[in-house]
């Protein structure tokens, strides 16, 4: 999916929500263990009840790969189940030297058919182009991460007082354009978006962090939307497990409608 | 496999030699292409023919990742086939935040039973904890990288003029101990061992860039060896692709043996 087609469904459904799959067989409802694939039967329910309110999907690929063949063949059947309308985020936080960054790619972009990865930037430059050389594809950086530990070294200032995760942000997007790079900010330090739009004004930005781990999306527009909207914002948790019975889906339909309503009228105010 | 238990294979094999699996389809000898499973094929024959000389093998995960299911199913046979008194490692460089880490920890050690995974440490604390917390099992933290884009923000400083990968030894270091961290130091920069060993004297070093990537074992043993040996030296192409017919694993036998013996100097002349 191109950055035209992106925007555009964010226009037309009013919402620029992504739906974290962080499908944890420990956590689902008790009456899908009985069936074949429990994971994919929840991810379907899922999908269906939320695919008119979101713009993206995106599978946490640890909770996929955690149950091994059997987790990659539940993720494969829900890539596959969903439509192509909607962008999918391969959240894998991949990266290594070049040659080993490629076979990722494959893995993402040509094995399984997803439109983005989120990528580590640790190792530079060549563990981050392999995945900016496929068509409509899309690599999705970590900049400033919304877990605690982000603080270990994100936030370390060079000699000029320059955070590490700023010079992240600098220096990598001159490795790919706005129509092939994203990146990760959380949303749990919504304020801090603003100084990120004086670097990146007008790259998307995968937003984590609302809902369960605290952040507001009035805060995190105020902050961080641009004239494209430029914005994906994720929950996860708190759209999938609300609830726990037969009628999860139901719920977690619900809790996704709550942030797309908040959504349109944040879109709608800014004439997008 | 504890740390005692590393050593004792070392001294008893005069090797610190890892084979890096870096097992690619469209490198391995063509006659082994009509065999049911190539990949896995590939790798048997080249653990009979190197097993007695090298201390550990390092799958390198996004080549099998790249072939989907079929991908994971010979990696799990690969790992089955080892010998239990070699050390594995899956090359992975997963990293996220914690609870998702925590899963990429039971993709690897529980799910799969590897003995250490190679952790990316942008994310901070609770993206490596995880990966500590099971018995007898490692995490080996990114350091510094022997590839190009390494030196685009692991060697910045900070006010004090600390480059990032020392602060990420330095602080990473409280998170675990010698007996559970490793870290990944490439072989490319083998002078700075010497600076690294300052800051962690006692941990082991995986050292990947032996060999194509152009490091040299007497280097890495000169600035980084420790009183307990404290290397896996890993080589990866160089070992597994001299040959491309039907002797390719006599071949590798042969390059292997060349790192072992100078290995078995290395270690003599140290006492160990």
């Amino acid at each position: 999916m191109n950055r035209q087609e992106l925007i555009s469904q964010i226009k037309k459904k009013q919402s620029f929500l992504c739906v974290g799959l962080d499908t944890d067989i420990k956590k689902i409802p008790a009456h899908l263990l009985e069936l074949a694939d429990p994971i994919f039967e929840f991810n379907k329910q899922i999908i269906d009840s939320t695919k008119d309110l979101c713009v993206a999907y995106k599978p946490n690929i640890a909770f996929y790969e955690s149950m091994g063949v059997s987790g990659w063949n539940s993720l494969q059947k829900t890539l596959d189940y969903i439509p192509n309308d909607i962008f999918t985020i391969a959240d894998a936080k991949r990266g290594d030297i070049g040659n080993t960054s490629n076979m990722y790619a494959r893995a993402f972009f040509e094995n399984m058919n997803f439109n983005a990865v989120t990528v580590a930037p640790y190792m530079g430059e060549d563990s981050v182009r392999p995945f900016l050389e496929f068509e409509n594809k899309w690599a999705i950086v970590l900049g400033l991460t919304s877990n605690k530990g982000g603080l270990d070294f994100q936030k370390i200032e060079d000699r000029n007082g320059k955070q590490l995760f700023k010079q992240v942000l600098e220096t990598s997007q001159t490795w790919g354009t706005i129509k092939n790079m994203m990146y990760v900010v959380g949303a749990t330090r919504a304020e801090q978006l603003s100084e990120i739009r004086v670097i990146i004004p007008n790259h998307f930005l995968l937003v984590p962090g609302v809902g369960v781990q605290g952040g507001s999306i009035q805060d995190v527009a105020k902050y961080g939307m641009n004239s494209d909207c430029g914005l994906l914002v994720n929950s996860s948790r708190g759209i999938i497990y609300p609830g726990n019975g037969t009628d999860f889906a139901e719920k977690a339909r619900i809790e996704a409608q709550k942030l797309q309503q908040e959504m349109a009228v944040i879109l709608a105010e800014a004439g997008i």
